[in-house]
């Protein structure tokens, strides 16, 4: 097989059969690219060539918005007809900088070997300009959308009493040994520069046992968010990163069964309403139940954990897919595994709960009676806090974490029109084990929490914000001069709308020309500008437009201060009940 | 010289001669103590010893309240009176925990030799609990106060319409290399677990360059408030941490000289404003006035950078030890330096300038030409953005960093009565070649910036909130019940309340005593107190505490989403008019 392409080659046999090499479609090869056009406008030297038109024709579509690179770059190569398209030079092929991330074997596909690739020369070993594998920058516009929705998840611990804490981004690697099981191997280590041996952390949880632990803590809520590191080595798969954002909510304290625990799925759901995310339901099952379950179907109890994780997998395979792990790889018998399967199909509220306790094969396990009992208490708790209807036992959430001891949860959006499956976007439960594990006398502080998947809200909802709906600079006020001359004027104005606390900037250029002003402010969504012109001044008035609807009024300088704050004021309102329409 | 000591023996002499190995001075050997003391109540064991004692005596006086274990222990052992203090019992020393930080000499000397250490048995190989080296957490009291601060600073920021961007805690190591001198060797490197080099951050400047240059942008105004990391190996100084929060201010693009420049300084005076901070001035020079003067002076081109990073440390050595570096270890020749001398003392406003343009020596220089008409433009930019008086050209101002070019400023506080020296709370310059040094073409974007000191602003508030007054819950009302069965109808209310957007709590306990609840409320502060009870419920009616003052009004339950904000409302009111008159 050749592992050449002469992309500018008119010879459509050849092209064709290159064309699979160039079908990029793992998210790794579509992250590489999209690396490599952070620094490039196009894969090949400063003008589109055929190896744009290739590359552009073998992908399904437009790429995810979040691949900012590669979706700019996309956009651009749509721009152009099919035919310009055609038209685009012969290649140079120069992709280099792009073999990392896809590794020899696509990289050699993607370059031509009769178009040898340019020389480099004395840039030959220059930086190759990246971020860290698996790792990227947010851009103003990402963060105003990030602040946007930590806030309200912030206002919403607030409004539930929780403090925040911060821990060190590394811990004693012996803090986190033994705490993921097989995921370990996905800790990052620090060099070892002489000193302790450190890790960077793989969670929040662990720390915050660790925090609980030493500082003697007997009780406290608190909420942390703060990003993790975890070197997941497969293909990184959609909006899922080494180094991400987690939000974690956790009360710790001896208290009375399932107050705190019910607290934690209201805390869910006053978020997820908060955020318009659209319809969600939550999942709860608990571990005793789980265990009662197994017990009942005759699973034996040194495969209690093995069976759980496979029940683990319902949401992402089919019943017979995890029927098969079960039977097939992990040894268990068919009729307990038959017996699993019709209870895992089982979803409802307190009737459920009641048909359980009814249930004579779940009535010979004490776990199961205990767990049963334990979700009736919840399940009415949940109907206190008007959760009835959002909250459902579910016998098919396992949770994968070794950690948990009672309650599990999980909250889960229904799929919209025109959006992929987004899953779980919160879950959690209660781990009573895990701060006595550092307590050096094994002193327990029973724990509930639940982690919002902020990354992934952020993912659904930056895909909604295509339209850049959001702004990122907070300006309010523009402070622009319809002639020259009038810098000192302007740098007064902005001193005195600062002092008043208002949101203003103004043009780093000592005579910079109304219009470029003008567009700036409509570029940057500034809704008003003061301008300010000779004739105006010596009256002591000054014009303020509003850039939107491009109305002016002149007002005096010295109510500046108050008038502008008004019309803010006034503009917002129309904005809102413009959005309310819609 | 004896290594040991006997603490609980009465020999004085020997006492005496051990005390100096038991003074602790250097920062890392408190902190190391501070370490010690956030998992143990006592030097040794569970009582007060002599030890305590010996330690305590030691000490010239109470610690930083930063060093919050160190703290509690040191405000513990000073309650007891002087000769209460000479009964705690005798020694028993075991002080292994301590070993790793304070260094084998000082256990040794802490340890006795004739009071055998106790035998730990099984908890030998028990984890130590501690974070790294260098690190700590951040209780809730601390994280309010810090999220106060930020919350002030960042308000400045976005109102000169600053956006916000966020990287990555580690870069390729290459993309740090080369940036630092010799500081490089504090960079944390990753271990190389396959794949690419990677490094913390050691900065964010560096990050900001790389992604301005990366992301090919040619004018950005960004703050970016985050971690850094520094493998600072000497004694940590007071309040300097490995892992600490850097707060910056840039403003990235190509305008007319000294516009972004002033706004920067504009930006500190406005942040050191609003955090009430006391008198403050800031100190500006020129890097092209510095290498000017030097020229004038008869400094060697080849010597300028050495001779200028002597002059850097006059904040804190005197002239003459500076001298004694410029003329001894340099090689300067002694008019040179003295030379110098003269010129570094000075500062002052627009007349300064306009003296050193009318001096014969240095209107020789071009560099200095350059650099004092350009001080004389940002003086003119002062007066307009209301600045004369707060910033002064100071020409001992030298600042180490080589990455400057232009414009250099420092904030500094004055010393107050009762507080140690603060220095320095805000610094930066103009630096317009980093990004060129990142982009594969050297295409320059200038850039000038500030750096806010959050780490010393933060120690310096935490030193004057001693009394706590900084509240870290942030409930506005409690829900109480006055005796027992009342647990669903508190569930309903807080349901009631949370969705009216109040911030309320209640007792995780079914039937808690109702003076455990209403300590609860006074010992979080928490203004507002609801009370049910049995017979106000019939009538649809609940009590409301205001809990400072113990007043309590009726309240029908239909009207509590109504007259719990303005009893708020009122609270805040006298609270912050009894602020003002403090």
């Amino acid at each position: 097989m050749s592992k050449s392409v002469d992309a500018g080659c008119a010879n459509k046999g050849k092209m064709t059969g290159e064309i699979r090499l160039l079908t990029l479609k793992t998210e790794s090869e579509l992250e590489g690219l999209n690396g490599y056009l952070a620094s490039a406008s196009y894969l090949s030297g400063e003008v589109p060539t055929q190896i744009d038109r290739v590359v552009f024709d073998s992908l399904s579509g437009p790429p995810n918005p979040e691949k900012v690179h590669l979706a700019r770059w996309y956009k651009h190569i749509a721009s152009f007809s099919a035919d310009a398209r055609k038209q685009f030079t012969g290649v140079n092929c120069d992709l280099t900088g792009i073999s990392v991330t896809l590794g020899p074997e696509l990289a050699k596909g993607l370059c031509t070997t009769s178009a040898k690739p340019k020389k480099k020369g004395k840039g030959e070993d220059k930086l190759v300009l990246k971020t860290a594998k698996g790792t990227r920058d947010y851009g103003p516009q990402q963060m105003a959308l990030r602040a946007d929705v930590l806030e309200k998840i912030v206002k919403c611990f607030h409004r539930h009493g929780a403090e925040t804490i911060d821990t060190p981004v590394f811990e004693l690697k012996d803090v986190l040994t033994g705490k993921y099981g097989e995921d370990s191997k996905l800790i990052y280590d620090l060099a070892d520069q002489g000193g302790e041996i450190l890790s960077l952390r793989y969670d929040l949880t662990v720390p915050f046992a660790r925090y609980v632990a030493m500082n003697k803590i007997a009780s406290i809520k608190r909420y942390q968010i703060a990003k993790v590191y975890r070197r997941d080595n497969p293909a990184m798969t959609r909006g899922r990163y080494r180094e991400f954002v987690q939000c974690d909510f956790d009360i710790a304290g001896t208290y009375d069964p399932m107050l705190p625990d019910v607290e934690c799925v209201r805390v869910v759901s006053e978020i997820l309403e908060s955020l318009k995310l659209g319809q969600y339901s939550i999942k709860v099952n608990h571990r005793r139940l789980l265990d009662g379950l197994f017990e009942s179907c005759g699973v034996p109890e040194d495969k209690f954990r093995s069976i759980c994780s496979a029940v683990d997998k319902l949401d992402k395979c089919t019943w017979e897919a995890v029927r098969e792990e079960m039977v097939g790889e992990k040894g268990l018998s068919g009729d307990a595994a038959d017996l699993i399967g019709e209870y895992v199909k089982l979803s409802g509220g307190s009737e459920l709960v009641e048909k359980l306790q009814a249930d004579p094969r779940l009535q010979s396990s004490k776990a199961a009676a205990e767990g049963l009992e334990a979700m009736k208490l919840f399940l009415h708790y949940c109907s206190l806090y008007e959760l009835t209807g959002t909250v459902k036992l579910d016998l098919s959430l396992a949770r994968g974490l070794d950690y948990y001891t009672g309650i599990i949860y999980e909250a889960v959006l229904q799929e919209q029109a025109g959006e992929e499956s987004v899953g779980s976007v919160a879950g959690g439960g209660r781990y009573d084990e895990l701060v006595g594990m550092f307590d050096p006398k094994g002193r327990k502080v029973p724990c509930v929490g639940v982690s919002i998947g902020v990354e992934r809200i952020f993912s659904l909802l930056e895909a909604r914000n295509e339209d850049q709906s959001i702004r990122s600079s907070p300006t309010d006020v523009f402070v622009a001069s319809a002639q020259k001359g009038l810098l000192e004027e302007r740098m007064k104005i902005c001193t005195m709308l600062w002092k008043a606390g208002i949101k203003a900037e103004q043009s780093y250029r000592a005579n910079p020309k109304l219009l470029a002003q003008l567009q700036q402010c409509e570029q940057s969504k500034i809704p008003l500008a003061v301008v300010l012109g000779e004739s105006e001044l010596q009256n002591g008035e000054v014009t303020v437009r509003v850039v939107k609807s491009r109305e002016e009024i002149k007002v005096k300088r010295d109510t500046l201060v108050n008038v502008l704050p008004e019309l803010l004021a006034t503009l917002r309102e129309k904005e809102n009940s413009l959005c309310e329409k819609k």
